[in-house]
């Protein structure tokens, strides 16, 4: 492992551009490569073994292609259940995922230990989240919904009005419904979900502290690299990016495009078969 | 090719329910063969090459484990994009679409001409329906929308209500807006969408005749084999139906009970890898 080998980051989509971007703004001198298996998005409704194998499959190319220093996994869906199966593809690799990180900036967040999560529908049934802010916070009272309709909203650009918070009330209302037992704390556990954080705020108000893992992820993985010394230098120019996608690069590149950071061009994305 | 063979039904999932049912109610006394490949789902948002690739590789396991007397592709994606595909794989095999019997019914129902689609991103950028209804009636003026949020609703099932109205109108009141211009004709070009038309017909209101390509489908498939002399007698005993998915047969059964017809119990769903 070496600090001249480029950060692997792998996401259902283009979703995971939001965890991409806190880490080039972190660690600009770093190189990344970002695979996106569009063709088989969403994971979010398959089941666990499905996930698992469509997951280890992407990676497992992406390895072939190119040796990396760290993997993140840049999905809630695949950090949720698969994992431990992707550690075991190389045994020497650091694996990172976005509900570690998304835990402890809960911990961190909540003062009352009431904390909530929406995320997708097996990230929400796997309970991946619950598991990880109870092994921090044992005292934590931690609820949960599935938004089935918030990924198909930001993918159509559809990402304000009455209608997508009155969607988002439908979701989030239960969780937040008594005033005397709401959460000062809400998990965004998929990464789309920041781009509809102006409607989820009209629904729950100025004060409960929303916490988006991508924050938390890209901070883990700078300590991880700085921990095995293969952080590269600050000062150093600022690194490539390279995307990859299982589906049609001006699809990835029209969806990525809606996301923050810098604009994606057709032309900078290579399709990968699997 | 024999009478003895079942009919195969294929689609990316559970929407093709609708015409397996229109099917078994038209001609009870065959034997059908569905397989829903819910592990890639939904079709609908995938570029044509990689529908193509899907579609073939699910079709060409089907017949590996059963021989068919007819290929239904139950679904209007994959019907507006990878027919002549599937008709390749094996050239006896007679393969029936959902798009053109759907143009066929939009045709005899409109007296305007003036025909509007609703369907998936897929299926409304290549234009089959609007090249099928042209086919036959070349004064047509066919209009059609994307309606991305539909799918996930149905399979939410949430199904009524004002914010799916709300919903149903920003799709279809682009469509509809000009009263001296209005389609008199709306067709439902995905198999989900049936399950909505409470919410379509609140906002377009109770003129236009809705046209929905399961029963023009069933209809088509009853006559392509009656003339191919390999329709089963109708007073024979009622078929029989063998469910396959290519994901978790539970989530099968239950997206699949949500569509009209006989209940299916995850016991009646048998998990093909693909």
């Amino acid at each position: 492992m070496t600090s001249a080998f480029p950060i692997g980051v792998f996401d259902s989509g283009v979703g995971g551009l939001t965890v991409l971007n806190a880490m080039r703004d972190l660690m600009p001198a770093e190189d990344y490569i970002y695979l996106g298996d569009r063709a088989r998005l969403p994971y979010g409704n398959k089941s666990p073994a499905t996930i698992v194998r469509y997951a280890c499959r992407a990676v497992s190319k992406l390895l072939e292609m190119q040796p990396l220093k760290l993997l993140v996994a840049a999905c809630n869906t695949v950090s949720a259940v698969a994992l431990p199966h992707l550690r075991e593809l190389r045994r020497d690799l650091p694996v990172l995922g976005v509900v570690e990180p998304g835990a402890d900036a809960a911990c961190a967040a909540s003062v009352t230990g009431r904390i909530a999560v929406i995320a997708t529908e097996s990230t929400v049934r796997g309970q991946a989240y619950v598991r990880a802010v109870l092994q921090r916070r044992p005292d934590a009272q931690v609820r949960s919904a599935a938004c089935p309709l918030f990924v198909p909203l930001v993918e159509d650009a559809w990402t304000e009005g009455p209608l997508v918070e009155g969607i988002a009330a439908r979701y989030l209302d239960p969780l937040f419904a008594d005033p005397n037992d709401a959460p000062d704390c809400l998990v965004l556990g998929c990464t789309h979900y920041p781009l509809l954080v102006g409607a989820i705020r009209a629904v729950i108000g100025p004060n409960p502290r929303i916490v988006d893992s991508a924050a938390a992820t890209a901070a883990a993985a700078r300590n991880l690299l700085k921990n095995a010394r293969i952080l590269r230098p600050e000062s150093g120019p600022r690194g490539m990016v390279r995307f990859l996608t299982t589906d049609d690069p001006a699809g990835f590149a029209r969806a990525g495009s809606l996301f923050p950071g810098e604009p994606i061009a057709e032309a900078d994305v290579t399709l990968v078969d699997l």
